[in-house]
């Protein structure tokens, strides 16, 4: 269904609302859409979308003058910035735990943002960020569909060891319905699987983090989709029971959580019950050696609808254990009994959204957003574009950068930001020219092509430590493998 | 002026006969344009192009049957054909090099086509392909439409030093005639250069490869343009008078040829006087010493324009001097005057073509193709995917490919041609999915960006050895530069 489709069956009532609201977020009207995007695929449904939208709606959507940001003088920039540290110093934060993990609802800690916060909404951002940087999009792959890199070695091989976590289980997921956007296939005859798709992980705090953040945390990252809203516009957007009562949730977002199949090697068992019954491992695990534990479940997109429906399952399940979803850019989930029964189980729910990103307005008015909102602004941060970039707007990177640069809702770009912005195009091109940073520039060198020793271009063969087994993944030899990549270089993502 | 209104132009007459060669190379009539290209801004204006082309000329082009081509077994391809090397071994020409460089205009050595010529057209042809290999495109870099690379190590770098030349000088040009899709420029304000794009290069062969070869060989590798069509379009097809009589040249490639300015850092002396003044130095630094001289001048596209206006110049001032041109999907130059006093100077020209590249028609029949002629079939390789791609057809790599296989105008693709296939697909979109090569693969890592000693994505500064200097090019420190090439991995072309 086309999402212009979609909005219109949701209008009758509530269209002048809407419209209202999306003008808005996209600033003034009755001014010329503007595309930054090189066309690809992707960019070209997005901008046909764009044109749906703005035409149902009757709206032209316009680039707001550069006011209250912080003015950069490009000319002093550079040398200085570029020689600054990325993170600040790690506070200690094991005494006010409760409050980061929204014991009360995060209040008085949003508007200015806690520092301490901050740090933390990026700790998880950059988890639900790992499961798009690691994933294999190369449909000429027989992996196509999988993490590159095995659960030991991705936090080493992506930079995000210093966060002080170790990942312990990869969830695979399949869906029943009929989405074909969502998964990524392999071209090839011979793949590692057909129905499913390397959907994120499982990971522990170390005991080093675990002092610092006063509990065992036990972190579940959700991925999301590359082109979302393809993905969306193929959803059915149908209410389906979940849980007790009168809760219904999004029919796919249910489909992909907790589908399962006997004839498939990765989904014999549902991304539902892999992840309940690994957090119930590790609950178990740390609370038998008296330690506090948490959990808190991150994801981007349709990731953070994952991790919502993930955290009603585990509050539902698992007794006393503190739950908490920080989420971006994520679509709504399922309806106002679903949202009181999320509060009744004490789940705790933080969203990261922008003004300008449409993913959560959808799938419109009858879904209802749950939880505490930190709502950003694209046009606050001097570093990025102004033109209407659906893809930037949405993408996670551009999140964190924000999060990054958020002081309060009437300050400007915070001044020490340290996160790289050179980040934030890394899939989409949000950044001002000014910056001299390439779009889209996260690639492998020769799309991972190397040149043999007969002088033929090939692809190499995936390292047998970091192909999926559905067998193997627990029996892995990590000595060896430690040992292996203490003579690598494996700081460099790709 | 739009490639349609350009051929309708000349049509008055001749419809009939373009319409029947027309619907001769693209096969038989009355089925469906396929576009297998990602949609890239060059390939949109290649697809409207190829809209209006096939519109005005009311042809369907189809793709033709698979037939006349030798068949592949997948099944059993792979693990042998990699550890093939991909080439063959060097046979002495020394006796014959007149021959090969067409004293006889290549007769009786086209078709079957002489081993040792096309190994001969190949080495040509990786000469001018570097010229694209070795380009700076990125518009983010203040060195845009430089070489990347000095030209002491330009074949080291790019793996051609096999060859056995050596590069003298590097060439630079400007045109004075407007024509924005041309030149390649940076985004930034300080820049190299603003009129200048690196042109191609004089190299020599060296002491071994002249023993091979029987003659110390100059040559000249001219650059075409990464995305013909457009910058074919944008030309003002208007001949202008060149020599002496009533020989005519197409406007736009003599200005490029000849233009010059004293406010420029690079263009102070014409690319038509920077390289006439270094191939008579070369002839007469050889001739000194007693050896026979020979000029092979090779280029791809509008490169292939400028090998023949500057092989008329040189066979205009350089006496006695064997020139041959040995051109790869080059446009007509100049008119029947042109052709004449080219022939009665001497120059011998090899024109590779295929048939499905509609580059070698333009700019229209008032225009005149010189020389002998080696006609390819992109259908002929079972390589190839069989869809319309007009940038694939036109890519020097899929020239290279066609010669590599080309036997005979009778026979299947050659069944021992050894030349690496997934070079085609460097930059486009013309392997069959069987063998599992990436389109357009041909990338820097992340762009060029490295993540420095603070954790942020950079762009490291180009070595000092690299950077285009006017008054550095002639004085590198040759010695210290060799030294470092060797600790280094320089084999990599990437």
């Amino acid at each position: 269904m086309a999402l212009s489709t979609m909005i219109y069956n949701h209008l009758p009532t509530s269209q002048p609302i809407i419209m209202n609201k999306l003008s808005k977020i996209h600033g003034l009207a009755h001014q010329q859409v503007v595309l930054d995007q090189p066309k690809t695929k992707t960019s070209n449904r997005v901008s046909s979308l764009t044109e749906s939208l703005s035409h149902l709606l009757h709206l032209h959507l316009e680039t707001p003058p550069r006011t209250n940001t912080r003015q950069i003088n490009w000319n002093s920039y550079g040398e200085e910035k570029l020689s600054t540290p990325t993170t600040s110093p790690k506070e200690v934060i094991a005494q006010n735990w409760r409050d980061m993990h929204a014991s009360s609802n995060w209040d008085n800690l949003l508007d200015p943002l806690h520092p301490w916060l901050r740090r933390e909404i990026i700790k998880y951002g950059e988890f639900a960020q790992a499961t798009y940087d690691a994933f294999d999009f190369d449909s000429h792959s027989e992996y196509c569909g999988s993490c590159r890199y095995n659960r030991h070695k991705l936090f080493e091989t992506l930079g995000l060891s210093r966060n002080g976590y170790k990942v312990c289980k990869y969830i695979y997921a399949m869906s029943h319905v009929n989405m074909p956007q969502w998964l990524e296939r392999s071209k090839l005859v011979d793949t590692w699987s057909k129905d499913s798709n390397w959907m994120g992980y499982v990971a522990v705090s170390d005991d080093e983090e675990t002092r610092r953040i006063g509990r065992r945390d036990i972190v579940v990252a959700w991925r999301g989709t590359v082109a979302p809203t393809e993905w969306y516009e193929d959803l059915q957007w149908k209410l389906e029971p979940y849980g007790h009562g009168d809760a219904k949730v999004e029919h796919g977002f249910h489909s992909i959580y907790t589908s399962k199949n006997d004839t498939t090697r990765y989904n014999k068992s549902s991304a539902s019950e892999q992840v309940i019954k690994e957090v119930t491992r590790l609950v178990e695990l740390y609370r038998e050696k008296g330690e506090d534990v948490s959990l808190t479940i991150t994801g981007h997109s349709l990731g953070g609808a994952l991790a919502i429906l993930n955290a009603y399952e585990a509050a539902s399940t698992i007794p006393n254990l503190p739950v908490s979803v920080i989420s971006f850019g994520a679509p709504r989930v399922g309806n106002i009994a679903f949202r009181d029964e999320l509060h009744q189980l004490g789940v705790k729910t933080f969203r990261v959204v922008t003004k300008q990103d449409v993913v959560p307005w959808m799938p419109g008015p009858v879904y209802t957003h749950v939880g505490a909102e930190l709502k950003l602004d694209v046009h606050s941060s001097p570093y990025l574009k102004r033109g209407l970039n659906w893809p930037g707007f949405h993408s996670l990177e551009t999140y964190l950068h924000l999060v990054d640069g958020f002081v309060s809702t009437t300050s400007t770009f915070r001044e020490d930001a340290r996160r790289d912005v050179a980040l934030v195009n890394k899939a989409c091109d949000m950044l001002v020219d000014e910056l001299r940073i390439p779009h889209c520039w996260y690639q492998l060198a020769n799309k991972g092509l190397v040149c043999n020793a007969h002088g033929r271009w090939v692809k190499p063969k995936r390292d047998p430590e970091d192909i999926p087994s559905p067998h193997m993944q627990e029996n892995i030899n990590v000595p060896a493998l430690e040992a292996r990549m203490q003579t690598q270089d494996v700081h460099k993502p790709l």
